[in-house]
């Protein structure tokens, strides 16, 4: 790893970032996640772990899933049972062969969720036998999608919202870096904690990566929001003129907070990262809590998240 | 946040409470939640994480929800049949309209749960489709719910029962701020530790928040009661006549307790708060625990946790 | 707490076991868990965690439970159809009340289970909205029961033996207090820590607590057996003539080991204690594993985890 | 513990491994699991627990095991039905005693799975009993399944590839013991934390243990591959003729990777071990990333983990 030793003479890079300084593009996603592909494993499905990817859906897509798992199910067996011969189902409507496939469907389905009214009924050896089969099968689906939902919903999320931009403000007699964040839900995070990582990129030097010092590390808990501030003295690479230093250099800004919730009772982590273009240079952020009209309470306005005003910096 | 520092000229305040010296009324309910409102999400219902929202009702509400729930279900799938028509139905009770729709609705809900009698079944494409649907349903209807029974009985909770009132007993040569504690069910809490924050808001001056220091922070194994002791010296907040302290401030002390179930194998965590009006000035605590008759056990009583008496204090 | 300065100068007792030193009989029962009774809640069932109760049960009483459970729901249901009258029940053997009873009896089983053959079906208002709600309790329960039987299943244990008895064996120039333990099954602890604590009464002086220091008080894995080493020095509370002080003084010695089980994926916690009837004055443990016959593994022999020799105290 | 001063005279040897000096055979397979055997117990099954068991066989030998359990389960109650009579069943086929007792089974498999068709159902005591108890028991053995199937696909895993071969390389003026791994799937690791240990065994020495100090112990976050550095200076074991100690001894290098998966929300630990014939003396790792064609995400090539290149040590 080259190091330019003239750019932060003061300052020792942090090598323990698991970045590499010569990897390409943003590093962490606005979401959080690590902007890496995988390539190279003999099974490409293998790189996938269905778990966290069935966890990582979005609600609808899931509940899609299942429901196509459901009729492909039903449609595999229902051309099962239709091969078998539908004679060997009782109470089929023979009237059209469309009204067959219908009803051995419908059979399939009441087999696969074990309602099994009984109106149609298997009889003999091989439609007994797959219908069998299709219950176990059935059941079994059923508590795999308990699971995957208990997976889903009881999956610990911190639940939090980032100000779009981190900006530098005026603070003491200088500057600092700052953003915000705030839980958005109604659950209780204690014992929060920020680690800030800033990767610096200059066009004729890899990316170093240095850990920001911010004025609390930790707080007790995560009631109102939280702004983090990141001084900028000698031993911040910001240090110096900042309008130069983003028009010389790519910055990103890595943040992770881990923090415990109590009704999850986990450690709940949430990333995000900012870029260049998102930092705002002479900002500060507005206040975004009140008192409520009795005041027996505080009001916290998550639309205020991103609510700054323009300053000087001095 | 400015400051009062000719009032407690020793102490540091503590800037990472996580609540603000702005903040209005209590700062942490009774029972332990903070009291903080949230407003601006564009999705009202985005405050509520339901994960957490139904794992804290109270369970006669949880029962009745799903009872509920159980009921629209049911009333929403018989209306559909009936719209598809009751022909489409076999052995329906077609003596009156209130027959037919009430067998109507037992079809369904044997739909629903898959119990499928078979007395009622369907017959024809709509009639079967919708029934199909809705046995799929309701299978993934048990299956939440079966999460949510499991995510409410094996959420990790302390079960700690906090004395009504902290006091401020004699304490070795001075004096100290007390409350007690002990665990009322047949868990074991290990590991257990105190964190303990003073706010202390005069007429004049912003909230400041102090950390507390007890004489242990950290016990072994809470099997009996555990009395946290604050001792007030010349680092303690509360240091002077505090006679005079109480009148004159606002006091509220947040108490946190940590501690490790081997049951839940899980960290718990329990919070509560003492208000001005809570604390009890010259009282001490009486003994709430006993030997057995035969000396073989020791008896905690956890309806003599109130129990105290007034005394002087020095 | 009256302290006895002259029986142990040199030692600072501990303060935090979580013990008192006015309690009574043995504190940790010999399976771990602590000797205490709770009174006084005016719910005398508030005191069980019935989920800490389910979980702790041997597995014949859980599944007994669950057996009289389904018996007496299904006895209810039957009652309550019964008094609606069988007449709302198709396909009841009528022959006599006893077979009226039973099939009563059975159909009630089949909605509870939601098997719902059909022979049995109700009819009727009344009969079909119990079945209803029956079908949905049954429901309920098995969501209940899954609940209970993943809790019980996964609940992290930490499957360790400890040696009947801890000794004082001759080590290095002097003695120390040894006990031994394994662990009995194919899952993997790591990262072990032992925590030892004495407590000492004599007849004159109450209880105090001192923490036994540890030769190693962590292993890196736990996968041959541990043989905890308790060094005898001037800062050990048995330093001195260990047969008086045995004589003298009512000794227990409370052992907790924690360690991350890799198969839960979570802390596991498991304690002891040793009274002194339990503990062996002049005795070593003999070893407990041996190499394969070829020479490729390593044998844990677990039956000789008591296997212990006499030997002379220097 | 018999010591060889001369050998290693500046090191202090680590005697909190958990393995034992006199163990025999490789110390940790190579997928990480210790290599001992547990015999003495006096139920042979007592040294499973089949909870770990169950989650730690491959899925096609548990899909397996749950159809067989289902197969056996129809088997036996098919018996008890047919001798408790067939004609307690309705709509038995009994054309032949296979059709019959074809038939049978299949009625036990559609009360098992609740299904309940009711062509075929039990009439009279003693088979509805039977029928009633074969019901609870397929609700108890699904809502294990269930649970089984959770703990099988939620329990954290690492997902970590090694490398094959562990190498001295050279590294700034001298040379250092590398291996490297990486996460092949979707999941996110932070604060991912190396072990190393070494195990030395010489033909006239027992085993020694020593720490492995490494360059980097912990990292922030596991995206790309991590390279293990163990330096070889006076403090490593391996100081001195790399090629003459290889030769001279045994060495086994255990490596545990813990680390924090968001996905999971738990710590996940990986192991795996190195022994003489794993080592590649003199050799370098090639890169295993690249930047993607358009330049905006990092590939991580997980085929090339492996990839090595002879070098000299200098």
């Amino acid at each position: 790893m080259a190091k330019t030793p003239n750019r932060f003479p003061r300052l020792k890079p942090r090598e323990d970032s698991g970045f590499s300084s010569t990897a390409t593009g943003r590093f962490i996603n606005k979401n959080g996640s690590p902007n890496v592909k995988r390539t190279g494993l003999s099974n490409p499905l293998e790189k996938y772990s269905w778990y966290h990817t069935l966890l990582d859906l979005p609600s609808w897509k899931f509940i899609l899933l299942l429901v196509l798992a459901y009729i492909l199910a039903n449609l595999f067996f229902a051309l099962v049972y239709y091969m078998i011969g539908i004679e060997h189902l009782t109470g089929i409507d023979k009237s059209t062969p469309l009204n067959e496939f219908t009803d051995v469907f419908f059979f399939s389905s009441q087999t696969f969720t074990t309602v099994g009214y009984g109106r149609i009924a298997p009889v003999g050896f091989l439609a007994s036998l797959v219908a069998t089969f299709e219950a176990f099968l059935g059941l079994l689906g059923f508590a795999i999608a308990t699971g995957l939902f208990y997976g889903r919903f009881s999956r610990p999320r911190a639940f939090l919202k980032f100000s779009k931009n981190a900006l530098i403000s005026p603070y003491k007699e200088g500057s600092a870096l700052m953003f915000r964040l705030a839980s958005y839900k109604n659950n209780s995070l204690t014992e929060a904690q920020v680690t800030l990582i800033a990767g610096i990129t200059t066009p004729d030097s890899p990316t170093e990566f240095f850990t920001l010092t911010t004025e609390l590390s930790r707080i007790n808990s995560l009631t109102l929001n939280w702004t983090v501030v990141h001084k900028i003295d000698e031993n911040s690479p910001f240090f110096g003129d900042i309008h130069d230093f983003i028009k010389s250099s790519e910055v990103e800004i890595f943040a992770q907070i881990r923090a415990f919730d109590e009704g999850f009772a986990n450690t709940v982590v949430q990333r995000t990262s900012y870029t260049s273009e998102e930092l705002v240079i002479g900002a500060r952020f507005l206040p975004m809590f009140r008192p409520s009209a009795n005041r027996q309470t505080t009001i916290l306005e998550l639309d205020k998240i991103d609510d700054i005003e323009k300053v000087n910096l001095s």
